[in-house]
């Protein structure tokens, strides 16, 4: 019996000692997070999946794994499809999936603490069609079959310096405090790590990539705070910096103190905060105010030291990647590069700009069939050879104490074909119309999504993911709440009106499967723009990232008169903003890669 | 005391006497119906605004009516001020202005056949929060002190051909049966005209500009239906043509019928009934089925037989609108053309091709300023002359037996300013982007939108209004489900996806308020498309309305290669489709009007 096997058959014994029919494992933590710590994957140790988005739920026969259109190629190589049976959101859902396939009379798990409550309340909706019951699990059944489960993780606490922030910590929490008496309300309760990380101007070490920490706060309508943390992750430094306005208690004080909050009015997000919250605080007796976290849209609107410190941080991270494009042209044609080796230079030419704190990811790096895999993860065994006349894909980011970057260029090894150029060359029509978009203000981030497809659509292609995210300011790479993407997605955010100083990526793509990959990626900010003569308030982007794009994989006789200008003045300003960091036969090169279409 | 005020004060009366705090008014009937019979204008007959959407409220003190971007400057000119607050939608709702302004313990009535049970719900909770209640009237107050309002009309039934129609009703009952089958439902409540228009393939005439008739029907799982409908509107012909299976009633005995239905699984369309419907299904103990009316799809999926009458009725609706627009350059400049002399001549160059029924809605005829009140109607009072150096915009369509049409055309009389030709330019691009798109199949009305916004936006502006609607078969010409209009727009339908057979509007515009308008629309049908080497099934637009676009206003060096190509091609097939029709000068001007750009 394969681990996978065992580890299925051990949590349906579980399930049987738990009078279970079946369970939901879903891949996030207690705070909702999209990247979790190891004691949180709980997916990945059930299912093999090393995705970053799933779900999965186990019936006595049967078990199905969710993925979306990402991981579609992905989790049928990781995930054995003997006993697993593959399911796409959002073509369907769990709910709608444990409709069809859950007993009647039976009682299904979740564990409260990894779901919001709307979730619950649809999936609990859908079961009672069938007459199942959806029911609470005080103890997660893997958790008690996972033998070696981590613990979660001890690391220190940093302080993120007014300087990057900013905005100080107390004058946050004093705005937050004004709009809690604006709402009525006492006091909102934070549980999205980011949203915690943000408030206190303090980041963590706790979570891959995500410099956030194991925490909980609820910040009262006086604007000070309390801050449930692992006292052991905090030094002098961090207590002096959060000041007397902030009581610090262990993150088990959380739940019983929710219960204190008898009779008074709490806020708290019905999309970031899991139903164990909500069900204590009712337990309570409190009076709950649904509304968005109070940090979530001055935390998507970055302030001028913010947007100071990405301008910053993108230089720097811009030097790296031409450095590493460059090295790429001298040393691919050679032979001898792979995904790992590619990716491990990389990562050697972020960390020697010194000010690397983290990758933002794991990075992306696919060699031809394998960048056709959306958020491909190199390993040992997938791990391909960069081979003359393919496609390579990097898709990758860092963290930096004044910014968080993510990039992804495509570039040529040996020569492209007709059908790659073409394809490229449409994806970056894409990219250069979200670039150049301008839109009254109010417009939402679903709105612009058709701009970076219509060229694929017109040769009958498209791509099976959304145009941008948010991100964040050295906090997560994937940063709500706006979106570029869809109607109808899977994917939340859409319909977020686009604000100035919100941070996006930019990133069509275009994906053969078993051939290639494309995608092209900038971060972008959103900017006010004069226009003589305009009648609204208008907006665009500014694009903050700056490496060149592959000139070997564009069919210039398909770009309009303004897209080149737009790729020519890019690439001016790459060679403006980069060239002073290069030298020699590198600056040499970015000269002639940059040089005019 | 003005006619308004004094019927405002009447109804105030009126509510004191029915122990009301306020009533709302809609602008609808008992069919949900967009365009109503003069017995339901109830919102004209209280405030004296002309348009076709809105909603008021009265309160004892204050009085608030609600109309969406579209009639910004008209309901300004044509309600008072001083008795009436202009409130917009979607940035206000009725339910969000009664909780702010409705008295705490106050009760608000509403008339349970004018509204769906989505906006009682709503409007319920909205006032719930002020502790104000909503309460159902049994007789309408407005009715009570509209001394001559007018009866619902007698109009006789007209038999639809199959022919015109593709299906029998006897067909499409039986397809309806199926689908109540697969549902586990005995029967469908239809309560929306033209989905009983369409179902039994019959037309009215109690509805100007579109030839629906006044009734209610019960289609149930045998295919055999019940339709309530006054017998003296029926002729031999009518009664033939519906055969057996179709039992009549009088429209009375609707809702008696619905309490006899106790026990039935019956699906009601909680976006089309209204909420008495629902009621007397609750009342009567059936076990309502909250489904989408089942006429709604098949009907705006037109088939081939309602296509080729499409063609037929365009190609018609094209050349009368030719020799206007060719009449209308000759006139013109001579001076003593005006807005209703030059829609009188437009009615008669339509009523010469013989079949017109009727015109599918009231010409919009609107010279200089005039043009720029998105859906103006001129009248005695407003009437402008056609002015030199002005422009001209008219939007008109007719009700023939194989089709309805919807067309606008902007034109100048004399010479254009730069101006205007650039912002025609603009809006004749977002016009041949939409006709030009591509997309999968599954993409939704709201994905397209911004592909007509697009050129506008980059010169800061932009339309308060949707880019396209679905049109009927000789029927209504605003016909759901679909439509092309930003996410969160007021109005429904651009979260449809758009499927090979819709037919739709392709209306961009631009409005200078004080000075001029400018739209072009034609309709366009969803088409599937076969591009070479593509990896998802496509749809696409094929034009379906032939008339010249204005060249005067045209900027050639604004167009692209594509753009160019798109015009010259649609100016050719309007020669090929319209040329025929035509003979001498008029001939002679539609082929200089339609040479390449």
């Amino acid at each position: 019996m394969s681990t996978y096997e065992a580890r299925l058959a051990a949590l349906r014994e579980q399930l049987k000692a738990d009078r279970l029919d079946g369970f939901v494992v879903p891949l996030t933590d207690e705070h909702m997070s999209e990247y979790v710590g190891s004691y949180a994957q709980r997916l990945a140790w059930l299912t093999g999946f090393q995705g970053s988005a799933g779900s999965a739920v186990v019936l006595p026969e049967e078990a199905a794994i969710f993925t979306d259109g990402r991981y579609t190629l992905q989790v049928r190589d990781q995930v054995d499809g003997r006993h697993w049976s593959y399911q796409s959101v959002p073509e369907t859902s769990v709910a709608a999936w444990l409709k069809e396939h859950a007993r009647g009379g039976g009682r299904i798990g979740y564990d409260p603490w990894l779901h919001t409550s709307d979730w619950v309340k649809r999936a609990r909706e859908a079961l009672a069609e069938k007459g199942a019951e959806l029911v609470p699990v005080r103890r997660n059944p893997i958790d008690a079959v996972w033998a070696d489960k981590p613990e979660p993780s001890k690391a220190k606490l940093i302080v993120h310096p007014d300087v990057y922030a900013g905005k100080s910590s107390a004058a946050k929490r004093q705005e937050m405090g004004d709009w809690l008496r604006e709402q009525k309300a006492d006091a909102a309760v934070l549980s999205a790590l980011d949203s915690i990380a943000w408030t206190f101007n303090v980041r963590g070490q706790d979570v891959e990539h995500t410099p956030v920490a194991l925490s909980f706060a609820v910040v009262h309508e006086d604007g000070t705070a309390d801050l449930f943390v692992e006292p052991e992750k905090m030094g002098e430094d961090v207590r002096q910096h959060l000041g007397n306005g902030v009581r610090v208690h262990g993150r088990d004080a959380f739940e019983p103190y929710l219960a204190s909050l008898a009779g008074k009015a709490v806020v708290a997000d019905p999309e970031r905060a899991v139903a164990a919250i909500f069900e204590a605080l009712e337990g309570a007796g409190a009076r709950i105010v649904q509304k968005r976290d109070p940090s979530v849209l001055p935390k998507a609107i970055k302030n001028e030291a913010e947007i100071r410190g990405h301008r910053a941080a993108q230089a720097r991270d811009g030097a790296a990647l031409t450095r590493f494009l460059h090295w790429l042209s001298v040393e691919a044609p050679k032979g001898g590069v792979d995904e790992l080796s590619a990716a491990a230079r990389l990562h050697e030419f972020r960390q020697e700009c010194g000010d690397l704190r983290d990758t933002s990811f794991d990075t992306i790096s696919g060699s031809g069939p394998n960048g056709a895999i959306v958020h491909y993860r190199v390993t040992e065994g997938t791990n391909r050879p960069l081979e003359k006349n393919s496609l390579y894909l990097v898709d990758s980011g860092g963290q930096y104490p004044d910014g968080t970057t993510d990039v992804t260029r495509t570039v040529a090894i040996g020569t492209p074909t007709e059908e790659m150029r073409d394809r490229f060359t449409r994806v970056l029509k894409g990219h250069i119309a979200v670039a150049r978009a301008l839109f009254p203000n109010g417009t939402r981030g679903s709105q612009l999504d058709t701009l970076a497809r219509q060229y694929l659509w017109q040769a009958g292609l498209d791509y099976a993911h959304g145009t941008g995210h948010g991100v964040g300011s050295y906090l997560s790479v994937h940063e709500g709440p706006q979106r570029i993407s869809p109607v109808g997605s899977s994917q939340s955010g859409g319909d977020e009106p686009l604000r100035a100083g919100m941070l996006l990526s930019n990133e069509p793509g275009y994906y053969k499967t078993g051939e290639y990959g494309i995608r092209i990626e900038n971060l972008i900010l959103v900017r006010p723009v004069e226009i003589h003569g305009a009648e609204k308030e208008m907006l665009g982007f500014e694009t903050l990232t700056f490496a060149p794009i592959d000139r070997s994989l564009i069919e210039p006789s398909l770009l309009s008169e303004e897209e080149r200008r737009w790729l020519d003045d890019y690439h001016r300003q790459v060679i403006e903003v980069v060239g002073p960091q290069l030298e020699g036969e590198a600056l040499d090169w970015l000269k002639a890669q940059c040089r005019p279409i």
